[in-house]
């Protein structure tokens, strides 16, 4: 009988093994182990701590380590390979899918590299050169070679008799495809149609020949656009004169699709998009540091200007009080325009031909946004420090600010595209540093103008 | 012949027809629309200032529109809802899956909901009906009633023979469900089993009895992690009593994994993740305005916490100059940790058995962080203002501040969850809270402590 999942199921058998091995019952685990599917065991390495994966790892039966790895992200596979011998590495690649296996390769440091492809089969080691020969991120990166392919002069009836003798299809075939005698894509057959058409029929009447297939250079992001924007399940891949090469299945463009997601968002806050959870200390202080050194340059550039100001700030110590909120409303206002152009980018919304509107668009947002909030400000600061000069000077610095954010915020990403700078990695310093120096500039400066005796 | 996608097609295109609109050559812009596929026709629309829109939907062929509309963003389509005629609607809406109709439906307005219940047909409105009874966001929020069932005591030649019959199958169909006479689920054959097996063999023989099948209310987020770790295409759905629902499929996965994925990134910047990027300006002003509110609020705590060292400021009026720095690097580190806390929660990396040595390991990095920013900021303010004691001071503050940035980053994801707090909306403004305030009290307190003549 086919069993419901319960809604908490895999969390708590993950609990289980987790508490087992801390009390170091290894046999109970490795038997716990033995019942579960590789991407749940892929689960629970995801989510145990660096040492508990090596313990986890030994325990694990060596026939599914292929598989496990497979599922893994970069940074915690590559823990796990770091401490395993060569040799069960290359046994392990064996069942794995071409574009795992070259995504592994990959990321495999030289030495290891050479050793693993040394221990390999020489037929994996050819699938693996083949592979590895497209550049990563393309369409050709994560195609598989096992496609199924059939003659357009030929009934339904010999391809039903083929694929029966054939006794089994590569995982997540939806379509068999259809190649002249130059092995030339020209079309695709879907299982559904060889199941329901009449088997007199040939496959050149009933094949999809308006089918598109995927160029092997197109960059996977686009490829992923389209699976999503079609609904595919699978898409054939082929070369600059139509030669069918392989196709790219939809369980690969899920991992597309979820790492350009969360691209974006671990990218703004300076994360390696691999970043693992649960990497150790000194590895993850060490990543971090980068984009904190940035920031600690863009602090101590904000701190400068505000040094041209000492003595206003000397004469007008209640200025030092107000000075942060004009830069953190900038900020804010900032990055909402920010956030949503990269998606809209990331999305394929934003084009040449719109980029005026939406500029146009961010820059009125920010103006009533200004007029809006400096109101506001003006008459907290009024009542509060019961001073309507100040009042008028913190608005005015508010609305420059709102105003500089809406368009550095809509303009710095298109800007940093045009120079191919990722702008979700490098638009929130920027951005930053824009609305902080406006800021502390337009308050300070007016201030200075106006209050000072 | 099939054609191979060219890089930047369906872009060329679109710049092509918004030129054509914009110089009101409509004639040429309807006779471009009649050749685009659906989904292209809506990436179209997407990319569209919202007066481009309506002149666009105007001249789409009205055959296509529920297509379309399946394929739009809720905040578009509902721009374009709200101008059409509701008998348009409940037209458009005939073709459209159980799954996208209900959605569509329960963002219509109550008045609008109600004129389009009224002009469908009565098999369309049960359907609604039945698609709208599950609760938003569950398993059966995104289920299709389309299956294709089978009995396992027959024959594949029996299967193979119906299947001719039916003629066609339900869009991504790729297994055929076996259930028993009272409707509940016992398994599934795939499209490949029947193709490749012998004719002779009996349903039951041939079957996948071990298949999983998912409860009609399991959280969306959960469905996609399990087609996500299983590389499920198609799924079936199940009430509490095993009975067969209907099934999901892939392309519905595929939009709940964007959606969750940027989610995360748009409500961290207080966007809604509808957010359409090219919505009428005010309505994109009131939208982002609720969140400059609540950042308004902490700006002024931070001021206010400022203020009670005003006597400070006005001795000491370099501190002022230099009272941006530890809150800042505070609030990125901060964002860091909790970045990657939301997004470890978002996979279900993070559980119960974990969260403590994720805690102490965040704490960890903060500590490692604080003496490593603490000595070079130290070094930078000694030698810039050339006062070593200043630099000891801005030092502590420093390493305070960033231990108390990954303790919160860590924790306060944790507890809003425990809350029912979303932690992607209100972590940013509860931890920029907590980084101001501890910065802002660390530097001038200790400043007014040890500096102060």
């Amino acid at each position: 009988m086919p069993e419901a999942i319960e809604q908490d199921n895999t969390q708590l058998r993950l609990h289980e093994i987790t508490r087992a091995l801390n009390s170091g019952m290894f046999v109970h685990v490795r038997r716990m182990l033995a019942h579960m599917a590789p991407c749940d065991i892929a689960l629970l390495l995801e989510s145990s701590p660096h040492k508990g994966r090596t313990v986890l790892w030994q325990l694990v039966d060596s026939d599914l380590q292929g598989d496990i790895l497979e599922e893994l992200s970069e940074d915690v596979r590559n823990g796990i390979i770091s401490q395993m011998d060569p040799a069960l590495i290359a046994a392990a690649t064996e069942d794995m899918d071409d574009d795992d296996l070259a995504e592994m390769l990959r990321s495999l440091p030289d030495t290891i590299y050479q050793e693993v492809i040394g221990s390999m089969a020489s037929q994996d080691r050819e699938r693996a050169a083949l592979a590895l020969s497209y550049p990563e991120e393309s369409a050709g990166a994560i195609m598989n070679t096992d496609t199924v392919t059939i003659r357009p002069d030929v009934t339904l009836d010999v391809v039903l008799r083929y694929l029966r003798l054939k006794g089994e299809l590569p995982e997540g075939t939806d379509e068999l495809y259809v190649v002249d005698k130059d092995n030339c894509f020209i079309g695709a057959v879907s299982l559904a149609l060889l199941l329901t058409r009449s088997p007199d029929l040939t496959v050149r009447t009933v094949m999809d020949d308006h089918c598109e297939s995927i160029p092997v250079t197109m960059d996977e992001s686009e490829v992923a656009q389209l699976f999503e924007r079609h609904n595919w399940i699978s898409a054939p891949v082929v070369d600059e004169h139509q030669h069918l090469l392989g196709r790219i299945t939809i369980d690969d463009i899920v991992d597309v699709i979820r790492e350009d997601a969360e691209h974006s968002m671990m990218s703004m806050a300076g994360l390696d998009d691999e970043e693992d959870t649960f990497a150790p200390v000194v590895k993850s202080t060490k990543r971090r540091s980068v984009w904190l050194g940035v920031n600690l340059i863009t602090a101590l550039l904000a701190a400068f200007v505000a040094s041209f100001f000492e003595s206003t700030l000397d004469i007008l110590p209640v200025l030092a009080v107000l000075n942060g909120i004009v830069p953190s409303m900038g900020g804010v206002a900032g990055s909402q325009t920010l956030t949503l152009v990269i998606r809209g980018m990331a999305v394929g919304h934003i084009n040449q031909a719109n980029q005026r509107f939406l500029l146009a668009k961010e820059f009125a947002i920010g103006a009533l946004n200004g007029v809006l909030w400096a109101l506001l400000i003006a008459g907290v600061v009024a009542l509060w420090k019961w001073d309507f000069t100040l009042g008028c000077v913190i608005a005015f610095a508010m609305f420059m600010n709102l105003l500089a954010a809406g368009i550095a915020g809509a303009s710095i990403p298109l800007f940093l595209k045009r120079l191919n700078i990722d702008p979700a990695l490098a638009g929130g310093v920027v951005l930053t540093t824009v609305t902080d120096i406006v800021g502390i500039f337009a308050f300070l400066g007016t201030a200075t103008w106006f209050l000072l005796p």
